[in-house]
């Protein structure tokens, strides 16, 4: 049968997602607890493969397996052999044709930003910064110069293994709460490095190094040397991938109640069918 | 000249703030970096000494030195020293019969606990944990029981150093934001242990596995062994000490904001006078 699974984590201690020989990932975590739990190799396919230090709320992989667990027992069990930065949050068994990355209809990133003179400690790592105040308006006009379909080749890492540079961005929110700042961002699917570097375009507008009107001329430009450097992994979150709403699966963790800005009220997923 | 300064910190890699041989302590590492930013030894005394794993929003301490420099100075050539999970938030001149510790007319802590089905991962070491559904009422019964003066004896370590069981709490609110509880403590001063203990109490009753009433029992009791085991550290925060309002010492750190149920609005606080 095939599973699907949510995972949070934390990712400042891991070289990212994806399965790398010598050095701590997510996935390795993930599938060592995985084939333990199972007492067989088990291995899995995300939804969006995230960076080194990137974080993830609701990461969602698929897997197959020859066993007749109830979901909770995977859940439950696969925590047990899990680092304390990763947990699996639900489980639920989902067709033979579901794929967590190709069944994806859109992807959805959160990047908080702390705002203060003086550095982050207690939110290290969770949290990127400015020491220079930013202000709201001219970030939304540039934002909304980027909403939409474009090439964003100038937004593009140059490791970028996508097939094209164009991507419909569509929906990027900036709120401010307390000394923090939220910044949403969805669509159809990133670049590499995409979110961080439309972040420090962003945050040269909103300290008024830049006009609004740069961001503009950076993607039309579509030059990558054009565009601010790349912002700090820290406070990037892949907040989870949406899917067809009739295969059920959850849209959120609880663990989104932690980032400030969040909806009130406690989370309706629970972790078993 | 003497100097107040204020410090944010995760507790999670420290055997807490007190100066301890050969093992990581919050003011080893903030007094080394202080003596080599001011080129002598340096040290400090603290408002509150933190246990192990427990977090600072805005801890203060005083110190002494014949260094004439500008208080962003300090906090600025501080912080270069620190390891990234301890910064200095702000710095003032105080006069010189002030002190961190004497000088506190209240302290305030707050215990941040996820509610859910499975573990944290992404906010693990950062917030306690309870599989149990928890119910605010009977929690906020239990909690008037506990406010006012009383023999905290059935709420205090077998290693506690206090002259007297007998504290005031001024005050012990809770809150719920979303899948999270935010309990806050205000006391003129808490014996060690003491809030972790009453966390255990508090969610022993909000879990339904005692009632409201037990609480009271166990507090006129004045017996340790009749109360709940301590709660985990991981969801402590010392919050900071209040101080007579015309020393105008900030009572905020932006962190602040990062805890769920955090007031809106950006943070009054500012590095230097």
């Amino acid at each position: 049968m095939r599973l699907a699974l949510g995972i949070a984590y934390r990712g400042v201690a891991y070289r990212g997602w994806q399965s790398q020989p010598a050095v701590p990932t997510v996935q390795d975590a993930l599938e060592a607890a995985l084939s333990r739990f199972a007492a067989m190799p088990v291995s899995t396919v995300c939804a969006g493969r995230t960076d080194t230090g990137v974080h993830g709320l609701n990461q969602v992989v698929h897997l197959d397996t020859p066993l007749d667990r109830r979901p909770f027992s995977w859940v439950r069990g696969t925590n047990r052999y899990l680092p304390p930065d990763i947990a699996v949050q639900w489980c639920r068994a989902v067709p033979e044709d579901f794929h967590a990355r190709n069944a994806a209809r859109g992807r959805s990133y959160a990047y908080l930003l702390r705002e203060s003179a003086v550095r982050p400690a207690l939110e290290a790592g969770l949290v990127g910064w400015s020491f220079r105040p930013l202000a709201a308006e001219p970030m939304r006009v540039a934002s909304a110069h980027l909403v939409g379909e474009h090439d964003f080749s100038a937004f593009r890492s140059a490791e970028c293994q996508a097939a094209s540079p164009v991507k419909t961005l569509r929906r990027l929110d900036i709120a401010r709460h307390g000394d923090y700042w939220r910044f949403d961002f969805e669509a159809s699917a990133f670049l590499h490095h995409m979110v961080r570097n439309l972040m420090g375009c962003l945050v040269a507008v909103g300290a008024g190094l830049r006009g609004p009107d740069w961001v503009a001329a950076v993607l039309a430009g579509r030059d990558r040397a054009a565009a601010a450097p790349t912002f700090a992994a820290d406070g990037l979150y892949f907040v989870g991938p949406r899917y067809d709403e009739d295969l059920g699966l959850p849209r959120r963790t609880p663990a989104e109640g932690w980032l400030p800005g969040a909806a009130e009220g406690p989370c309706d997923v629970s972790p078993c069918p």
